[in-house]
């Protein structure tokens, strides 16, 4: 039940601390353009990025002096330890009902803003009964946009969930010649990110060979891997709460010229889409680069989804990359880039990495070698 | 990488089918009741339920005549698939943004259901901007109550999934006589889960021994479980969609007097509560059932959460089982029963059963004996 005991397990007491403290002046910074004097705060990871509160029921409202977390009793001593472990002065209210701890710790406020994104209708609509002369006012993404841009801390905790899947990988690479199903590969994947430290996976594994691989999220299904499959896997840990995403394109045996050329068609997008990646680069810019490749291959239409996303607390966040964004690339931010060819019958073909952008360029996080031909080692 | 051959894992093609198509009457009888012509389903779970689609975003519009699935590109093919193998007759929109193909499937209608406390005010709003004449009208928890009662396609997942975990529990047993930690026990059981043919663990399974325990919901933490320690362990497994939860509780070697009678107490409390399990009973006489035994022992405060819940496609669904409640139990529902008692620093003994109403009483869909000594074979 222990990990190798060769590779380094990451020791959350070892990584940099997360500076949470500083992210509530972000806040009030944000509450002060907005001409708001608090903002309730109903989406989780929201909460978690806020407070340091890791339950699964919490919400928080910050004003211009104080900051609360409600939660429900199952937390009433976790949270404060969390809390203070965060270095986070905030009140702690225990309550089953966030609607009325919202309305206790905004008192004296005047303009509430209000995650319309993820609060309920519901939720508002009792709040607005109970409101009086307080007025609830719809915001949208005002703490997302705070996150795309992570502290060191945060990307210490991504790097180390690129690095146990990077680990992960080559482990269970050797496999994919023994004619495993899709879902026997997910499994030692998942099996193999847990040995290694993380907590989970970061969402579901994907394992997507030959014809399934035409679908970019493709369940991990019973189909055995054949020879001459393309392999599709994309795969990546928790650590702390935090992501990591990498997809590899493999193939058993010699590929044909035609797998051979998706191959290297997506491996030359890729590393256009990598090559723009910058502070202050438009993120349309990134997909441009990839798009033009695989377009000029004459594939537009088969590369049917974004490049790419932001990932930290949740899987996909800020930034957008894709065609339509007007999102822009920041120091400190964490992307995808992730191309993919997708032909009905045939398969699939993504290359994925996850890059955190810097003033000069990037750096890339997932480091698994893009070498997709497995010997077939079969009887 | 193969489940050991002498279990038989579930086959879903070898379940009873579930009765997708019924599902929409049913929901037709309860617009009928509210004076609506339409119910935007905006709840995941709940579109599955009345569609078969499993995919992770989508919305569906039920009317008098029709049914709708929205759902984005990504499940273009999958979708429609789906639908079919559920022998639903539904319309399938592809389209990025629900709101715009809720609008468009209720073209017609004048009073439009909304799943209040799961639409967000966001989308409410966009909603309201483009309803013109169409009324929003909000709705609580609709069909939430229909998915209550189970059919039998449904009790067999459950079912199934009950007896993966009850295999793999019995399996994962001896080790806790080997000083694992905690995290260590979780893995065990999440990977003899999968191995058993389970998608997933049905939550985050809960390993708490010694203190830890005195935490209803305490995760799974490197603590080495010792001689002595109380263990509460508490796991379920996903078969195609629908949920188990059991939880049973361990000590290592012989626990002391002030143990057993902890678990002696709570074991009496959780038979009484089955015993009262039928359909046509309130189910707080559940759990006052539970609850006085626990009462008379004098650890009134130390039960700290409701007696149960009900479980489905959802972890926690209909019916509530708890002091407060007006639900009444029905033959075709699904319920826990899992009384416990909490000892700050010293330990927690829970016992939890998953059980199915009937007409005549419960079947206990979890059978993993509730014999918690565990020899110490440690040198």
């Amino acid at each position: 039940m222990s990990a190798p005991s060769s590779e380094a397990q990451p020791r959350i007491d070892d990584l940099p601390a997360l500076d949470v403290e500083a992210r509530s002046a972000r806040v009030r910074a944000f509450l002060e353009t907005q001409g708001l004097d608090a903002l309730a705060v109903t989406t989780l990871t929201n909460v978690r990025w806020l407070t340091g509160f890791t339950g699964s029921n919490g919400a928080a409202l910050i004003t211009d002096a104080e900051l609360v977390l409600i939660t429900d009793g199952r937390y009433a001593d976790q949270a404060p330890t969390e809390l203070e472990a965060a270095g986070v002065g905030a009140d702690v209210l225990v309550m089953t009902d966030p609607v009325g701890g919202i309305l206790e710790a905004a008192a004296t406020c005047t303009r509430l803003g209000l995650e319309a994104d993820n609060i309920s209708w519901a939720d508002q609509r009792r709040l607005a009964e109970q409101a009086g002369a307080l007025e609830l006012v719809p915001t949208t993404d005002a703490l997302v946009a705070l996150r795309a841009t992570k502290d060191s801390g945060e990307l210490a905790r991504i790097r180390a969930a690129a690095a146990i899947t990077d680990a992960t990988l080559a482990s269970v690479r050797p496999m994919l010649a023994e004619s495993p199903t899709e879902r026997d590969i997910a499994f030692a994947l998942d099996q193999g990110l847990r040995l290694r430290g993380a907590t989970s996976p970061a969402y579901e594994t994907i394992v997507a060979s030959g014809p399934n691989g035409a679908l970019p999220h493709g369940r991990p299904s019973e189909r055995r891997v054949q020879e001459a499959d393309l392999i599709v896997i994309d795969v990546g840990a928790v650590v702390d709460g935090y992501r990591s995403d990498m997809t590899r394109t493999f193939v058993v045996g010699e590929p044909t010229a035609a797998q051979q050329r998706q191959l290297d068609v997506v491996l030359e997008a890729q590393r256009a889409g990598v090559a723009t990646v910058k502070a202050g680069v438009d993120a349309k810019t990134v997909d441009a680069a990839c798009r033009d490749v695989i377009t000029d291959a004459g594939w537009a239409d088969a590369f049917t989804h974004g490049t790419g996303h932001g990932v930290g607390l949740d899987i996909h966040e800020r930034p957008r990359v894709n065609s339509r964004t007007s999102d822009v690339l920041e120091a400190g931010m964490v992307v995808t880039v992730e191309p993919g060819v997708y032909l009905p019958g045939i398969g699939g073909v993504r290359w994925e990495d996850l890059l955190s952008v810097t003033d000069a360029g990037a750096e890339v996080l997932t480091t698994s070698a893009k070498q997709p031909v497995v010997e077939n080692t079969a009887p």
